[in-house]
């Protein structure tokens, strides 16, 4: 055989995947023909001054896609059907195919953080801070097994439950057993699996107005009209939600921290909230998303620790107080509905990624959740203190509210300083804020700023918010 | 103050948990009232002999549940306001609540591997020839840097999708580039967000009889009406799918070898089914969930492959290849659906979970994916002749077929051997079978038994098979 074969030592690409490459072009484009005889793996590894099980790979792998045939001593021949060409390009259906429905879901927007910039962004926690020999030795144990040969249960693995259910009695007063519990991939899979289990398309939801788009996105997708509840600083303003005959089946609320505006809804609030589920027959969806950490306030019960009659469904997440991207929450609901969400949950993805459950079930058995949960609230109280200091000469233009709980604020804007020309000239010096009216739904929005700090280091915090500070007093001259 | 503490140096429990749970009980029953002065941390450090960020953390902890109030200096005192006190468990709505709908989501059985059984369970992969230098190293990779600190990409990992990329059109001559990839946590997830896009409840979808019954729930669980298209053992019956009015919007396939029957869809029913997709404006569903695996026969090209006209949405799996509990998979759709995916992918989990992603993109980037399926082809191969070999001797009254490609085959019995019977009989023996009846919709089933042997050791195919034949045999006696 005549065949150029090159073969680069130096290469980061394998010798064998290299060899492979080669005399498949060389099939592709004619070189080597239909039913040409290939040369033993013996003489081709002496010619190129390889092992011959450099070639043997090879030659498997030529085999394995379909460029030549016959194998184990008799020789091995390139084949006649070559396999398809691979294409330039992922074909596109012309005009609109009838499968394609004309209804496109709706579209959230998902923007990466942008380098250099200051993001005030919300939901972000202080990563840095997780402790680095408990983290490293929690994945080197997923490392040190290999994978289970099978499916886990699709309502979760059931250490993680047991963990996570010792947690929110110790943490949030809601006594709950390992079977109460449904481990999820976070707090949308939650809601997305609550709203298929009771919304039926047409059927209305009462809605913090402003509150948390991606949540108001996932009800809009599953057909859900929303039904906007009115927000103070306090929270949800439950006198606000019709009873009788108008009563929605379904509200959703952030009592611990409202998303966005930070309120902490009071006890007589809660009671209230419970006692109209009760007498509508309705059930309150309670998103507890950043609970964990408040400030200088006593903490409040979450409703489903104060729930009597089964009408609160609790989403809890760990993306929080660890990192959005483990993708890892749960769920807590009335036995009925709980069955009906591992039900769901078994026909959307069978259970949550393994590897994620075991390394969450060691970093809470080991008492390491708590450890970090009590020293990122040490941490988000000096950077909540930062930037309380920091915006402080703004005070008689802007009200920073919200800052009780949580890892954001909201800062109010006098009605003459337009929150969106704020945040266009912060964003002009790599400072971004997001303002508050993307937050509604329907009515007129309040003027004023979102803050997200808690992944923010304490220096970018203080520049950034001096940042903010200088645009909104040269606005206000 | 007089309290009994006392704490046990050799527990696991770590003392400020214990000094903790002691302090919290002596509070809630009445020990140490509401009102009442703690000692300071360093006096209960001093009583107790251990070190004051011991008693620091158990204070930290009390006040940050709400036991104790005031800090620093002031002294510590039990709240007034306790916290509500844990209930004994979950309530249950009373009656049938109205957010509560009549119709429940179908239900797939979910049953863990019975310990001390040979189970012949499909979709086990053999994990143990994981290689374990490598599986170690991947992990330790993900827990040498602290978790991102935001979310990730709805369309998954852009390192992983040119790694799935590269990866399709070496392995499977599907041309196609990283933006063409959705990741998904599986093959289940896959078909759940593509029947999202295009199925409204009461559309009809073609499926093949018998099929994968957790596909058929999924569309089931979208609202689909399933029109069964008869298989044979060569694969779904592309001429029984109606055409014109009556043709369904979608169809959905397994090519590479059928699920449960095995057989391998030749290239004119390929053909053949790609052109009825185009005359009838129908979408092709592929799912080719172990094509990796193929045994003494040439590779046919994924209908994802051969497609020219945009009309084939293709779902890839890692759970046949390495573990059904990664829950990863990937989805390759024309760019009008692909979208739509997408968008239903944020709006459904946000993203599949950053771990398990980069744990895959390093496997594939690494040449790992392809050597472990190389080596695999071979162990499987033994596997697969080791079965043959055993079940030879029952071959007038039971036909194997399915054992060209993939993890398991079929065992066709003769009509006057009622499969249940023999999988009863077998099950008393500790080994497990599945009977096909189970994998029908609505047709008469045929009658047989499927033998999933991926995942079983080579002695274990062995003597469990041989429990088969001499189960078989005395049946037919």
């Amino acid at each position: 055989m005549d065949l150029p074969l090159q073969l680069d030592r130096t290469s980061v690409v394998p010798l064998h995947r290299q060899l492979t490459q080669q005399l498949r072009q060389a099939i592709l484009d004619g070189r080597l023909p239909a039913g040409a005889r290939l040369p033993s793996t013996r003489s081709l590894a002496a010619e190129l001054g390889i092992s011959r099980n450099v070639a043997l790979a090879a030659f498997d792998d030529l085999f394995a896609d379909g460029y030549v045939v016959g194998q184990h001593g008799s020789g091995t021949y390139v084949a006649h059907d070559l396999p398809v060409l691979p294409r330039p390009a992922m074909p596109t259906p012309s005009g609109a195919p009838r499968w394609l429905r004309p209804t496109a879901p709706p579209a959230l927007t998902f923007e990466p953080l942008r380098p250099g910039v200051i993001e005030f962004r919300l939901g972000k926690p202080a990563v840095q801070s997780v402790p680095p020999d408990v983290w490293r030795k929690i994945w080197a144990d997923i490392g040190s097994h290999p994978p289970p040969a099978d499916y886990g249960a699709p309502s979760g693995d059931p250490e993680l439950r047991a963990a996570i259910a010792g947690y929110l009695g110790r943490a949030r007063g809601v006594a709950c057993g390992p079977d109460d519990i449904v481990v999820t991939s976070g707090a949308i899979q939650s809601l997305d699996l609550l709203a298929r289990a009771i919304l039926l398309p047409g059927d209305v939801a009462a809605f913090e107005e402003p509150g948390y788009p991606v949540s108001r996105h996932v009800l809009l997708g599953r057909g859900a009209r929303i039904l906007p509840v009115p927000v103070d600083d306090d929270g949800v303003q439950v006198d606000a939600l019709p009873s009788g005959s108008d009563a929605p089946y379904v509200v959703y609320v952030t009592p611990s921290h409202q998303y966005p505006l930070g309120g902490r809804l009071p006890i007589p609030r809660r009671m209230a909230l419970l006692e109209w589920a009760a007498a509508n027959d309705a059930l309150i969806v309670e998103d507890d998303y950043d609970s964990e950490f408040r400030f200088d306030a006593p903490p409040l019960p979450a409703l489903a620790g104060l729930d009597t009659s089964g009408r609160v469904a609790y989403i809890g997440t760990f993306s929080k107080v660890l990192s959005p991207a483990l993708r890892l929450g749960y769920l807590v609901a009335p036995p009925p509905l709980r069955e009906r969400v591992v039900r769901l949950k078994h026909l959307t993805d069978f259970h949550t990624p393994w590897p994620v459950q075991r390394a969450l079930a060691s970093f809470i058995q080991g008492g390491h959740l708590e450890r970090h949960i009590r020293r990122m609230r040490r941490e988000y109280a000096e950077k909540r203190a930062a930037l309380r200091a920091t915006l402080a000469p703004v005070e008689p233009l802007a009200r920073l509210i919200g800052l009780e709980a949580g890892l954001h604020a909201f800062l109010e804007l006098r009605e003459e300083i337009d929150a969106r020309d704020i945040a266009r000239e912060t964003l002009a010096r790599n400072v971004a804020v997001s303002t508050l009216d993307g937050y509604y739904h329907a009515m007129s929005p309040r003027n004023g700023i979102l803050l997200g700090y808690g992944g923010l280091e304490l220096a970018e915090i203080v520049s950034g918010a001096a940042v903010l500070v200088d645009v909104i007093q040269r606005k206000a001259r």
